[in-house]
């Protein structure tokens, strides 16, 4: 209403309100800085067993000298409020003022503001906030730049500097500057406690996040907490992965909040000496994400899966997209790969996205495979194209493109002498935690991984206006899909095989290439029925144990239209987990284990996860292949809705898209599609002849039809199946 | 006699010293991280007329997650005290301690003691403070140890991690921490105070540098210090180059040292409101070096000369070897490379020159020339050589050699179509101060710097391994060499001319080229006779106004045996800024100004720098060209004495060489000289014939004589001019 008024006053006067309204001011910083710094303080949080942790790649650092600047046009003089992070000076028209000015008068007419600014500890930023002068990522940052004083004494500029738009993240408050940035908490209780030795055991009902406050804390001794993910775990002081081993000395009681957060469902505190507490509460801290997506169906054990899946994508989604909230919280690009998909179903952030994207990147030059694996810089190039498909966010692409160019060069100067990717000292070849897995060779994997990439880079080569990058990674891409066929696929076992050793291909099948390969829509339709057949659907093929690799393998049977097979399977898989009672989903699940033998990872107890991004795969599954919504053009400009129940008797939900959302319902008799932007595509079959008010359903032979969806109009469709 | 005692003991129980005395420990860290931080702070902290003015080049930063690692066999088990910055872990065989432990036991056998530790703001460090376990040099650091985890969970090394020796400065108490590091300081008084308006100017009688302090300070209101490295400049308030302003309001009496150093020989307080205060004085600032080189003459103007040459070089060598300490006191590759010769002759100072070095280069990838100068890229490479030559540290050679290629890469990317280097964006052209220089085209300089770079690259890359690319460099450099002969040298002029501009070469001589022509020793004899005739030493070729060019100027004369010639020009150049009541040397000196015009410079009254590195060459021409003692081979594992007295009566003095120094006195009849080390070759005229104690002296025909000098003896020869 009150926008309503402003509006209604320009129309009045003649002017665009966008003149009137005051603009709002971002914090801004050089573009990727913020990312990698945060990155580095949440990747070095990491302890185990009260041992400092970090990675063990090379960590990047902001630079530290950044000079911003841009030019406005004022109708009117007016006074600017100046907030920066750092030693700073100010320049109006290149002219110095003296000292740090808090707040500075720039007159009327057409000027140039500019604030250099130094800091080692944080990264050097800037609040700028007047009416037209606000400081948002349309100022223009530089790292270098060349104003010179010539032999004459005049200063100039010349060419040579590179300015690139600033970056921001809406970071809106003066008082909270970048450095201060932290996600929100929130009070929350144990929901159980028990007295154990002399000390206590609280339950919170559920794998949760945050800090651990202590309240009545008294006494003098040691005061030993023990966390555990699980029960048995959090009783294990000398196995549980997370603990704090506190001195105290307090003269009276005090509460007292732990500095450093912990994931786990149990706290045991144990104290020694006169030590005493009262109760263990925690502050939950949480992404101010917005659940957008959403999914409910006929059957319950579904809706649950959904929900723990999402519970469980939320907990894992913070500063950045981490791989799991109890042990590494490491910004692993496999690992956040497949959480950018989750999101694109769930919260449509952007901004997460794209931070995770920059702090794995890092600053040249790159001396490394991100996080060292060599599929993870891959799946980093496929987050990009990703991310340009679900959001359109050409600007993005172009900022970052120097960035892929500089890996890529790094990932091209590594081929052997076919051309291929195969180990070299320093890569580590992941895939997937499997025992017995080779990684000997050129793994097919990597192979196609890579021509992918190749693919993105082509695409945002164009973008970016680097023609010739466009048609070299282009022909690099066609070139490598076609060896990869004449090296890798076997006539006999219809499949690529898992490598090729010494120049000659095994006859070792794996699920890995032949999965990707239907989803990347690198088979021809016969070679994908005869990979389902031999691969996909062998219980000879060895199995996938990690939801991580089920995130694809059920994604390429989906592509394949096995809805239904893939339902049971998610029931199996997922459900499984909930019917022994996790609250969250697991790093790895297999089956076969029994009892405390699902804790262990890593030759250690209770190694493994219980919270992992990549267990939530359900979020992306239902809505992109069992709503069926997926994006036809960058940034849902057009885009295709073909429901699936897959057995399900209904099912209803939303897919976030840019500028809203659409809406689908669907049962065996009628399917309900509502968009809020972009021109769409519903596409379902029907036994009968199936009939809609206000559009036009097309019939495309074979009980197959479609209809055109535009943008803000409800849509009920009447059919049969 | 303590460390006699010592070896005794050792010799009676069979032991090696070495191993009885306890070890020194230092703090280290990732090689070059600390010198990078440092000379970000110290290049930070500029002002201009109280506005933050920091340089206008990329600043880097350190690693900021660095993994430290050392193997030991311990006969015996022994406890070792850990001091780090930053937060850590600590790991023994692999095995992680828990928590951050500030003393370890490690027993007795092999063992790998490995630190990890992270700093945003300060310098990844580590002081490791056991008998045998000490941290210094021979540590390994790494930032991106790939050490990781297979898939069966076992932790395991690759190869791929890049070691390196860890960077240290003997830095060794363990309370002072790098990030804590700063020079020390004396208190320092005023030598004459003037009332003036309400204020107090205090004369400091000299050039100065330091951080002021306010003797009894009271009131309310305002207080504005002006500083002047002549009176002129710290009574004008509004031209002056520094200042404080500070706003005061104290209740009862204080003392307050300002936080940033400021160089003045005059301090000019102005106290506004009833403020007042008593006096001022000062904390003197400086480095903490030796003076080893020593010069005295019969003529007092030249000692008087070389005096405060020796001062205004001793007041430029900090934390790094700065320009000038007024203005910039920022780390010029230009500059710096002419300090480094200076100290060669006084200080001896090798690890300001490493820091200086490590801080120009910077980290990867480059993206400009250091300082964003051409010329000043190349006095880097040849800051290496000369290092080299003069030190024989072939360590740090091997050590920096992949920043030299990394460096060199980016100039070889920038030669033009003619393999010649000319302007590119973001490029500065510097050369020297010098009004209508030009800078269009391919100037001979900058092509004559980069051929000596390429020799140096040659030198270094044999040292470091790297054969293809010595032979590479090599054969660049003969090409270059040839080609400037091709294209610049012009039969008529006796001269290389001093630029080829769209293809042609111009007709303009200059000195610069041709000057360093000589001491490369690029030209041949011939040439050289034509280039001292008509370019040096010719009143029509443009004259040079700055220190630093006459620095290379005289040095050309020098080594074309005319120090007689340039003995005159320095008591009328140098001896002309003392005339004029200089404390220091200046940046610039054109003795055809009058009055406070050689205040003035960059369009600013007092712009100009009264005490500048470069104004310090007199300590280098005196000890190489006058006492004549230069290295044959490097580190002086062979020398050369030429004495020239130039028509001074006598002069003697010292110059440091590894090891200990070379002293030499000189007169129309005798000459002594004496070495510490090496082997030396004393070389001198005769008119009559000359006699030496304990020595032999060979006639070389004509007049001329030599006398091998071995080390530790005393030598007098008894000879005539």
């Amino acid at each position: 209403m009150k926008y309503f008024y402003v509006f209604a006053l320009c129309l009045v006067f003649g002017l665009k309100p966008d003149l009137v309204q005051a603009q709002k001011a971002s914090w801004i910083w050089y573009p990727g800085d913020f990312d990698i710094w945060m990155s580095n303080k949440m990747q070095n949080r990491r302890t185990e067993r009260g041992s400092f942790l970090p990675p063990f790649w090379k960590m990047d650092s902001h630079y530290v000298l950044v000079d911003f600047h841009k030019e406005f046009d004022l109708d009117k003089a007016e006074e600017v409020k100046l907030y920066v992070e750092g030693q700073y000076n100010v320049k109006i028209d290149g002219q110095a003022l003296t000292g740090y000015p808090k707040t500075i008068s720039i007159p009327a007419g057409h000027h140039k503001l500019s604030l250099k600014v130094y800091a080692q500890d944080r990264v050097p930023s800037i609040l700028v906030k007047g009416t037209k002068v606000v400081s948002d990522d349309t100022w223009l940052a530089t790292f270098e730049d060349k104003e010179w004083i010539d032999a004459s004494g005049k200063v100039s500029d010349k060419s040579g500097t590179i300015f690139v738009s600033a970056g921001s993240w809406n970071m809106t408050d003066p008082l909270m500057p970048p450095s201060k940035f932290q996600l929100p908490v929130v009070p929350a209780f144990a929901v159980n406690k028990t007295k154990q030795d002399k000390g206590l055991i609280s339950d919170f009902g559920k794998e949760t996040f945050g800090f651990i406050k202590l309240h009545g804390l008294k006494g003098k001794g040691k005061l030993n907490i023990y966390y555990g993910e699980s029960k048995e775990e959090a009783l294990s002081k000398d196995h549980c992965e997370t603990l704090d081993l506190l001195e105290l000395d307090i003269s009276g009681v005090k509460d007292s909040v732990m500095a450093l957060s912990k994931a786990f469902r149990y706290v045991n505190c144990q104290p020694e000496g006169n030590v005493s507490l009262d109760s263990v509460s925690m502050l939950y801290e949480y992404a101010p994400v917005t659940e957008k997506g959403s999914f409910a169906c006929s059957d319950p054990q579904i809706n649950k899966i959904y929900d723990v899946a999402k519970y469980t994508f939320h907990l894992n989604t913070r500063e950045f997209f981490i791989d799991g909230i109890k042990r590494d919280r490491w910004v692993w690009s496999g690992d956040a790969y497949q959480s950018y998909l989750m999101n694109y179903y769930s919260f449509f952030d952007s901004p997460t996205v794209k931070r995770t994207l920059l702090a794995q990147r890092g600053k040249d030059p790159v001396t490394a495979h991100i996080n060292t694996i060599m599929d993870y810089s891959f799946y980093w190039f496929l987050g990009i194209n990703d991310y340009y498909q679900f959001t359109g966010d050409k600007k993005f692409i172009v900022d970052v493109y120097p960035r892929m160019k500089a890996l890529m060069d790094y990932v091209l100067g590594r081929r052997n002498k076919d051309g291929l990717l195969e180990w070299m000292p320093g890569d580590w070849i992941f895939i997937d935690w499997a025992d017995g897995l080779s990684k000997d060779g050129a793994v097919s994997f990597e192979q196609l991984l890579f021509c992918r990439s190749l693919e993105s880079m082509a695409l945002c080569a164009d973008m970016a206006g680097d023609k010739d990058g466009a048609a070299n990674y282009g022909q690099l891409a066609t070139e490598l899909k076609a060896k990869i066929f004449k090296l890798y696929w076997n006539e006999n076992k219809h499949a690529l095989v898992h490598s090729r050793i010494d120049g000659k291909a095994t006859d070792n099948v794996t699920r890995y290439a032949n999965m990707f390969g239907i989803f990347f829509n690198y088979f021809n339709p016969a070679q994908k029925l005869e990979v389902k057949q031999h691969v996909l659907l062998n219980d000879k093929v060895n199995k996938i144990t990690t939801p991580y690799m089920r995130f694809y393998e059920l994604e390429a049977l989906c592509a394949m239209g096995e809805q239904d097979y893939v339902l049971k399977e998610m029931k199996d898989y997922w459900g499984g987990m909930l019917n022994l009672g996790a609250t969250s989903f697991w790093e790895e699940y297999n089956p076969a284990k029994k009892g405390t033998e699902h804790l262990a990872m890593y030759a250690r107890p209770f190694g493994k996860s219980l919270c992992h991004a990549w267990g939530a795969s359900p979020i992306y599954l239902l809505g992109k292949y069992y709503l069926g919504v997926k994006p036809l053009s960058p940034g849902y400009e057009t885009y295709e809705i073909e429901p699936a129940l897959g057995g399900l008797q209904w099912m209803e939900g939303k897919v976030p898209v840019p500028g809203g959302e659409i809406a689908v319902y669907c049962s065996k008799k009628e399917i309900k599609v509502k968009s809020a932007s972009g021109k769409g595509l519903l596409k379902f079959k029907s036994n009968s002849k199936p009939s809609v008010k206000g559009g036009v359903i097309v019939a495309k032979g074979n009980g197959s039809y479609e209809l055109s969806v535009e943008k803000g109009k409800d849509y009920t469709v009447k059919y049969s199946i």
